[in-house]
């Protein structure tokens, strides 16, 4: 039986990291899961995890995840985009930080593609990883770069 | 003074992945830096690492990796492709072997972007990190799985 599905669209892949970082803020599943395209070829790689690939999958580990009733805090840095007519790659260091837990901050380096669907742009993959730390902005110097390809 | 610089043109993102690996294997850095654009957009993340940024950043990481002497076994499994006009990304489960050092192995996931350049395709992000083993077939059915975008 067909179901009616209303989703946000995202007009750029700008918009769509956006709303994937509110959503994991608030581990908010419905948000989180509008941002990603419905595609069993998107995959998600959490910070030390294996490769979860295809939608469901991908909706079982932010649900898993959102049931820890983390409030989690991000501050970006040092974004790096590489913009194509269909396929966006962003780099970002995340810096979380658990609420309630004091100052303890992990910084993370993810990997964020997007890809433009009929329906607007839309996650494919997010490869996350441990980081050492953010850089400062003396060592690289790549805050809001740009690169467009055409 | 202008120089004369001779590199091999990869034809496909695949072509340049095979490059990527053999020249990782060799440890031959100046076939691994006719892998990468010609770029200070270009980024490179070794497992824990931070994001290396820039030509002769990524050229020094290679060079500094190299100098240790280590022959590296590559074993790729399950790859997964978005393929795109201008950009391609592809994830790859390296399983690597120390030569020389029995079978100890390290699992790493690795998230390679490519560019079409004016000089064919180019690696323009590494992002590589540890992972905890390579999926089964069974667990996961992506090996040399490819989506076309247009």
């Amino acid at each position: 039986m067909p179901t009616t599905v209303s989703k946000t669209i995202y007009s750029t892949p700008q918009e769509a990291e956006q709303a994937f970082y509110d959503a994991f803020h608030k581990g908010d599943l419905e948000t989180m899961m509008s941002v990603w395209a419905d595609d069993d070829d998107i995959y998600c790689i959490h910070p030390g995890g294996p490769r979860i690939a295809g939608l469901e999958n991908v909706r079982q580990s932010w649900m898993k995840l959102f049931t820890n009733n983390q409030s989690l805090s991000f501050q970006l840095h040092s974004q790096h985009v590489f913009q194509g007519p269909m396929l966006a790659v962003h780099s970002v260091y995340e810096q979380i930080t658990v609420l309630g837990q004091g100052p303890v901050r992990s910084a993370i380096l993810a990997t964020n593609m997007y890809v433009r669907t009929e329906r607007g742009w839309r996650m494919a993959v997010h490869h996350a990883s441990p980081a050492p730390n953010a850089p400062s902005p003396a060592t690289e110097n790549t805050t809001k770069e740009s690169k467009t390809l055409h």
